[in-house]
């Protein structure tokens, strides 16, 4: 009888629409069938990222996605802008070296996000760099940046603007085109609510050219057979085939009252949350001009032991939130409201937050958070 | 109302208790209670292909798993032997030269695998070959290796012997520590009856010391990084945590009465087939001696249009064999007796294949294959 209910920013709870279309039998992907499945999510993907370039699927999680883009963009050798403001953005560091490039990083105090002044910084003493790796979502402190400023800078350089969207895509708002991203990478198993196993890469014009002159040893991720794969609405590889029929349907859900509307719902429920943090006495991570609609990340007293809190929640009540990450460890809790998370969940999460809070001795009124965000919600 | 039954030979079917552990909400997998499942699932699989080696667990397809082998065993300017005799033991070469090693290729005549004299010789001409690369059940043309053979004379070299088991784990035998085998890959897609997402790689003390030792840039498919992580019971990236959950059902079920019962049982399920084709003027593509009992390939008159058959079957009928790959291309259609196939979808199988046989024209007596199958099932 206890619930299940995963409020963690991935994988993040997977609706039962989509639980059932997980649920049928799956069928072969050299068929027609399938292709017409293929045709529609590459299209339907295209729609919500804002692209007119090609996106590639990948059987893999977001972090295969993330390194297609390293292993595909960069030679050894090659310099390349890697931007830390949390866990992922130091992945991007670590997939760099691996490729024997060369990071510049730019480090970024946590609790914020890179600025378009501090990108260009780096890029004008750094010219020869080739890309510049950043995350939309930097899920380990709740951060985003101001992408389209970033992306409206990086069009009038020859670097390639790399995006990691693995926690944003579906739940923050991105105009690729319009932006000017190069690569945006993202995973099946956040804001577009299915289980991990699907990376997804949309590449433009500039950054294939880049993957075509790339010398770099690949295969399982080597972006050009994706591409000549899906001229015959293909993979090169045996897909996931069940997440990627599911994943048809999750876009064709996110989109169906409008994606904006959506992206708003996710805003007001992180406003909820924030003003919910803030009546129970507990602060948000993140600097306010750099939060994310994606997930918050909340103080946590250390007294109170932020991983115990996580454990009972968990545990006792069968309501998953995440714990802190990184210089985070031991500090914060998270709860997402991405992807099929509503605002009834959100209740859910604050309440028994507030329940194992008032176990542990914290001060504060109960109900306290649930009336700021109800107040949020119906505002 | 139409059938969707899947014979092909990756994806297989996927049974019903299956698909309903893949239509449950998923866990978070950075918790004690997914913990528990990879814990047995280890295990279990540990037991399944017969080894006290690690077991790892990718999110990938089938050649994620072969490149991770590859990626992690051999350097730039290796020798390493390519063994081929089918579409899959081409992957092997492509990517070790995708790896700037040097394949030394055997080439075996398509229709039978290749014998432990010829990886002697080749071994013999070539002593500083760093492995060999095989497949135990080539998928293309259904044949399969004395695998213990050859293991028990790799033993006896410095070379690893590694093995292309996508389409043969749960349904050849392996007993991969007694063998002598090195690093053993796998899929979630075919003998064990799931859909593809998940790669498996078990590597022995010999690959693990070739692993600790390899230069390759390699990230994503590290086994170093999958090693570190299976210390603490986890994975390096976010693991494909559906099919693994179901992956756990799946190999409890196979090994659920003995492993060796189930084995027998596609063997006489892979002779029934054969013996059904012949009884309608067909012929078995495979050469006696080396054929898998994972699946077989039915060679097809070129009037009839095997593709056209296959076609048909599938669209009008709703079940699915699949056609030739590579030089058997137009030649046969291919039908699994791996995972949760049995003998009843066996005769429905050949039931469809004489009907659409019939109606190309073909001349038989309609019913002698279920007539050969049956007597075979059970004798």
């Amino acid at each position: 009888m206890k619930r299940n209910l995963l409020l963690t920013p991935g994988p993040s709870k997977v609706p039962v629409e989509l639980c059932e279309v997980l649920g049928k039998p799956i069928i072969h992907h050299r068929t027609p069938q399938f292709q017409q499945i293929l045709k529609e999510v590459f299209a339907n993907l295209k729609t919500l990222i804002g692209t007119s370039s090609d996106v590639y699927l990948l059987a893999s999680s977001g972090t295969g996605a993330m390194e297609a883009a390293v292993g595909n963009l960069i030679n050894p050798g090659d310099k390349a802008i890697t931007v830390e403001y949390g866990k992922f953005g130091e992945r991007w560091t670590e997939l760099v070296k691996a490729y024997k490039a060369t990071p510049i990083v730019l480090k970024v105090a946590w609790g914020r996000a890179v600025t378009v002044e501090e990108i260009k910084k780096v890029l004008a003493d750094n010219p020869d760099a080739k890309a510049v790796f950043l995350t939309q979502c930097e899920t380990s402190t709740a951060v985003t940046p101001d992408l389209a400023s970033i992306g409206a800078f990086m069009k009038t350089t020859h670097a390639a603007l790399v995006v990691d969207a693995v926690s944003a895509l579906g739940t923050e708002p991105i105009r690729m085109d319009d932006w000017g991203v190069d690569v945006y990478c993202s995973g099946s198993h956040k804001g577009l609510m299915l289980p991990p196993g699907v990376g997804i890469v949309a590449a433009s014009a500039k950054a294939i050219a880049m993957i075509s002159a790339s010398t770099n040893v690949r295969f399982y991720f080597d972006l050009r057979k994706a591409r000549k794969a899906l001229a015959d609405t293909d993979t090169p590889f045996t897909p996931a085939i069940g997440i990627v029929i599911a994943l048809n349907e999750a876009v064709k859900m996110l989109m169906a009252d409008g994606i904006d509307k959506k992206q708003a719902y996710y805003l007001k429920m992180a406003q909820a949350v924030w003003a919910a943090a803030e009546a129970i006495g507990l602060s948000v991570y993140a600097q306010p001009a750099f939060r994310s609609r994606a997930l918050t990340a909340i103080m946590i007293p250390e007294a109170l032991d932020p991983k115990k809190l996580v454990k009972i929640m968990r545990d006792t009540h069968g309501i998953t939130f995440a714990g802190g990450q990184g210089e985070l460890d031991g500090k914060v809790v998270r709860i997402a409201h991405m992807g099929a998370v509503d605002e009834y969940d959100i209740l859910t999460g604050l309440s028994c937050l507030e329940k194992v809070l008032k176990q542990a001795g914290h001060k504060f009124e109960l109900g306290a958070s649930l009336a700021a965000a109800q107040k949020v919600f119906n505002s």
